[in-house]
């Protein structure tokens, strides 16, 4: 496995409104950063935490179109779908998130890449629900130990790359 | 012109969170009041305030799809677009909604259609956006006007059909 810097992924719920924001620094440029979002192939190798198995039913990663995927773990899984609002490439995505295990529940997710020069890139992304005790148990379910590592996984796939 | 009963519409700032809710009632069954939101056709016959033009670009009123639409009065125009999270025929319409004149802003739009029986639906809608100032702008821009508007002209497409 190649070395990578360690960066810390801050994960901090908004005081005012019912949203998460999470702040991550990748030692690589935008264009990689984003590629590895978009591209199905790199996706499925680092999205989620480890040790989980996921398979892409469609993800079409373009203003107006739509994704689906299923993580699974012993034989227990777990879908996840919404649709792209905008993608504007190396900068932006806006898109919605379900997990079918609680079909009504709904967020929105938007995600901002920042180019800090010298091959680094700053990845904000921001969750927004309708109630904060919806925010709050998503945050107290454990999204922290699957963003933290799969943040670490997405290190590793941009140092492979 | 047929007559319908004067419903009034209720336009609620949630004191909580940064969110809109919309209630309206109408003298037609959910089925009718979907169909109005889905085929295009009707649509350009109501949304949007008295004396505005209705033109689409694409509708496509499904699960995964998306949609874009232009108004236009005294040659001015304004573009709408969002993608549609999830459709559930008669009861439910979840949507991203910008307008393209602050094209960096975006709303999360649950329609919720109830049937209270004798041919007659309650709609709730609510829009929710990421900050307090982002959505009183929005209130205070004089949306209330286009939707009591709209939903005026919805009384005279479902009275029609």
């Amino acid at each position: 496995m190649t070395s990578t810097t360690h960066h810390e992924t801050q994960i901090v719920s908004d005081p005012d409104v019912p949203l998460v924001r999470i702040v991550r620094e990748f030692d690589a440029p935008p264009e990689k950063v984003f590629r590895a979002h978009t591209d199905p192939e790199l996706l499925v190798q680092w999205l989620g935490p480890r040790g989980m198995e996921m398979r892409i039913d469609h993800h079409d990663c373009r203003t107006g179109g739509s994704y689906r995927y299923i993580h699974s773990r012993d034989g227990e899984e777990y879908g996840f779908h919404g649709c792209f609002h905008e993608v504007r490439p190396n900068e932006l995505i806006v898109q919605t998130f379900t997990f079918e295990g609680m079909p009504d529940g709904v967020a929105l997710e938007k995600l901002v890449l920042e180019d800090l020069g010298d091959g680094r890139t700053r990845l904000t992304s921001t969750s927004l629900v309708d109630s904060f005790a919806d925010r709050d148990a998503f945050v107290a379910s454990g999204m922290d130990t699957g963003v933290v590592e799969g943040y670490e996984r997405l290190d590793e796939v941009l140092a492979r790359g």
